[in-house]
């Protein structure tokens, strides 16, 4: 017997993102269902993918503010952090591994390709700053992804290139459920914060992928023995939230 | 190999509403997540099982003005119409499978016990009216459970007692999707509508259900050879959605 729905494969995430916007972009009326492989489900409004500059985190903001030259937004989403470096007159391409979340983009005005972080489009770099916001620090998804990341984006970055990101730091939870997941995965010589995930639209799945919870220090930790170091940590949310700040090393 | 996580049986819609309700109730917090055994997944918010008397449609205000007596409300959720019906100094008792459900009615003082359609409390009985509002005509799950729950419910009910529900009609959609599921139904035997359903929150699911999308027309059909006929249909919304009256006969 099998557990649970038999879903098909596609890009839900972007059947998603592309109902919110053609439906006008209002909250309350499409929704981001992400699915843990261990069955913990949670719901998002998707029309967060689109809010303007004023509705962000003021760490988000006090990062985009040090983006400079040409710049990378990895996991772009409906590219609300590249419109408003696009605005601020810098040049910015977004990738995202979704063609919905491309098309997307390109709908508003954003130049995006179709991409992830362990394949950064070489051909238009080199880049001075990488974007991986909206926690998508989280993208670095395990130890030996992180380190393919942290090569993958070196070999297309400018000299000073710094990463500009935001992280989940898992350790402040309480709840049982979850701090028995943590051990599990320690137990099995993983970091603590690694959990596979997919997103869900209608009958839509996308293929289950590695998203990495990760303190500062954990960051830290995984740039060890790769080009880049962490070099700020802007911390300004209670739930474990945190900006951080990697440049190349010289 | 696994299609779909693991999730734990249990109580999800009844944590749902708990969460939504010990949090203040307020819209956009806490959402139900409804899972079909196709695959199909949709979200509402949870924090409209407890929407006051002015946010509900024409169609529930019209059908909860027909109630008198001893009312028992089936599926009664957060006890949103019973509420009102209290007010209104009527005599209500709420039945939800959810213990959970059970617990957030009597924290809002609605009189509630844990059973469903087909396991009326008889010692509770009888009753002069029997409410399956929020779609809960859906509840009559098939041909074969909805001659039960007619049953049941005739035999707990007092002469001249009324069903006042609201169902939904699956045949005015034109998804080729939604149409594809309707005909292999049809060629299952089914009526077009009956469809499976669970609730997931975090990582509880509840079992899947039966759950039946049928017209006026197919209800009027459901309702041959029972103790019930239905005597009126109110239709206020394009979406399909209607309410119906159902009388005991005489």
């Amino acid at each position: 017997m099998i557990d649970g729905p038999v879903t098909i494969d596609g890009d839900a995430f972007g059947a998603a993102l592309l109902r919110c916007h053609d439906t006008g972009g209002r909250p309350g009326t499409v929704f981001e269902i992400v699915e843990r492989d261990d069955g913990w489900i949670s719901v998002a409004d998707i029309a967060a993918y689109l809010a303007p500059i004023e509705e962000w985190t003021d760490v988000e903001r006090q990062l985009c503010e040090r983006a400079t030259g040409r710049v990378l937004d990895i996991g772009c989403g409906a590219g609300r952090h590249a419109s408003a470096l696009i605005d601020r007159g810098l040049d910015v391409i977004g990738i995202d591994p979704s063609s919905g979340a491309v098309a997307v983009c390109r709908q508003r005005g954003v130049r995006a390709v179709r991409g992830d972080a362990c394949r950064p489009p070489a051909e238009l770099g080199p880049f001075d700053t990488f974007l991986l916001l909206g926690w998508n620090l989280g993208l670095l998804g395990s130890t030996r992804n992180a380190a393919s990341v942290f090569d993958a984006l070196a070999s297309v970055a400018a000299p000073g290139a710094r990463i500009l990101g935001i992280g989940a730091d898992p350790h402040g939870s309480t709840d049982p459920d979850h701090l028995a997941r943590l051990d599990a995965n320690r137990e099995r010589g993983r970091l603590p914060g690694q959990f596979r995930i997919r997103i869900r639209h209608e009958r839509l799945a996308t293929p289950f992928f590695d998203f990495l919870y990760c303190s500062p220090t954990e960051l830290r930790g995984l740039t060890e023995g790769t080009p880049w170091r962490v070099t700020d940590v802007l911390s300004a949310d209670p739930s474990g939230t945190y900006g951080a700040v990697l440049e190349l090393r010289s």
